[in-house]
């Protein structure tokens, strides 16, 4: 049983109430704690060291990348960060100056985004350090941008450059908050969620719960830098295209969009983002599954989602 | 350096904002996210394999423990609990069916508390199965109950028996989340809080942060009778009035009133909750400490906290 049957079984028994708005499924659950003008983004995530993180990482990164994360998860629903709270599972011979850079890291990150850090549990953990952040938000009322809503002949676009993140961008990354809302300000979104298993892994996610399917251009793909580097350097990397379509941990933004807006999006992100790529990478299509179409012909694509069980990077 | 010691260096360094009510340092966090009506309450707590439970605890109790520990805390601002989310971490050779277990104990109680489970994160960790629960609640805006508004003169109670709850109870124990709301509702508290780290343990957290001491009535402590029987069990045990204050995991309520509602609110709980004890237990004072009287004395008691990195049970 890998970790997705696992998922799968676990969220049809999941208790519910009348406050759920969106359940577990979506990058964040959305809740109504009622409030008239907003709704309530709910999210956790983990980083666990031998996993996300290196005993030779520093710390302040490794905090970083833990708020980050959840922090992308409330960009993927052009959300407004509120609050986090942290819980640390550490060995009993910690390092406390360790600790105290995560804490400086996660801060530091808290801090630029306005987001207050609220609570958090110290408790032990054999294995290592693990780090469970949980963080709160908001959204208006009626502006619920989810993996379900995309349509046939959506153009399909991604923020930055993919693949070769473990060179360094997975503890540093970005999250695409003002992006994300200005994208849900200024255009008819109509699927949003963020990329962190791989645009051939996420983008699926979308498909299926969208019941419709996608060809993407291979030509279109914006690979890294990092990618290209890493293929150059070692036979054992993945060829760059695979690497922009497989690799974990992009952090990017994925959305779709009615293909008319295809082009006054473009213009519109060159002038209010002109240090960040934007492209447009595929289409929509009423055949499920997903298509690569290269100069080659076009091929089926399985899927490519990082197991945390199963593979190891 | 302690846990302790650490989390007293990381609190007054985190990052907030306006939206803040209290920040950590209570039983939960309370953030205003605009509702006119009602404040939110936000928690995290975990339970780790080989410290909060053993690889042959039944699954299901698991789970309850773990949310049960969140729900304390909310019982413990007299909130009502909204929505929770859950991050595993496994290790690699995880059985399915035990996870399918702690999410049956989760949802079982979720249920029985109007709870919803919006979510999760799994990932891999080395050391053993780790559960870490965050719970939003709400509470009625004005109705703040924190531990810095005890007053000198005030009444201390306990709901419950205290001590032994290592025999069983630490996982199976019923958050007092009734019990807290109809407290709030109808007697005026100055302080509560939940008992995690035993009566003398966490009693301390109420006076250092209201500025004042309490006498606790040795006679006056309510024994569990498991601490009795452990203590009768094996001569390593601890006898059963230090077991009562020292021991961990009670998840009673803990809390400070006026001394003239204490008549009061005995009577009218005993009609409210005939099953289950409330028990004045000492007095609040304006000479700092916390003092233990009996026939043979007063005898001044060291603060007896749980470590999770110092001590073993």
């Amino acid at each position: 049983m890998t970790e997705f049957d696992l998922i799968r079984e676990i969220i049809p028994g999941l208790a519910s109430n009348d406050q759920v708005v969106v359940g577990a499924g979506d990058d964040c659950a959305v809740l109504d704690m009622g409030d008239p003008q907003s709704l309530t983004l709910f999210k956790t995530d983990a980083v666990v060291q031998g996993v996300h993180f290196e005993v030779s990482t520093e710390a302040e990164r490794v905090g970083h990348k833990a708020l980050a994360r959840c922090l992308s998860d409330i960009a993927a629903m052009a959300g407004t960060p509120v609050a986090a709270v942290v819980t640390l599972g550490l060995p009993l011979n910690f390092d406390p100056k360790y600790i105290l850079g995560v804490y400086a890291g996660i801060n530091a990150l808290a801090r630029r985004f306005g987001v207050a850090v609220v609570g958090g549990e110290t408790t032990r953990n054999e294995g290592g350090i693990i780090i469970s952040v949980s963080l709160l938000g908001s959204i208006p009322r009626g502006r619920l941008l989810l993996r379900s809503h995309a349509k046939v002949g959506d153009a399909i676009f991604v923020t930055g450059k993919l693949g070769g993140s473990l060179s360094g961008k997975h503890l540093d990354f970005e999250p695409r908050l003002a992006e994300g809302r200005w994208l849900a300000e200024n255009f008819k979104i109509h699927a949003l969620m963020d990329i962190s298993d791989g645009l051939a892994g996420d983008l699926p996610h979308i498909l299926r719960a969208s019941l419709v399917g996608a060809d993407l251009l291979s030509d279109a793909i914006p690979i890294s830098r990092e990618a290209q580097l890493r293929a150059k350097a070692g036979s054992a990397a993945k060829p760059p295209l695979l690497a922009a379509l497989t690799d974990g941990e992009d952090f990017e933004l994925l959305f779709t969009l009615p293909s008319r807006l295809a082009v006054s999006v473009s213009d519109a992100w060159r002038i209010q983002f002109p240090e960040l790529n934007l492209s447009c990478v595929g289409r929509v299509t009423s055949l499920p599954g997903l298509r690569l179409k290269s100069k080659m012909g076009t091929k089926p694509m399985p899927q490519h989602g990082y197991d945390h069980f199963a593979q190891s990077e």
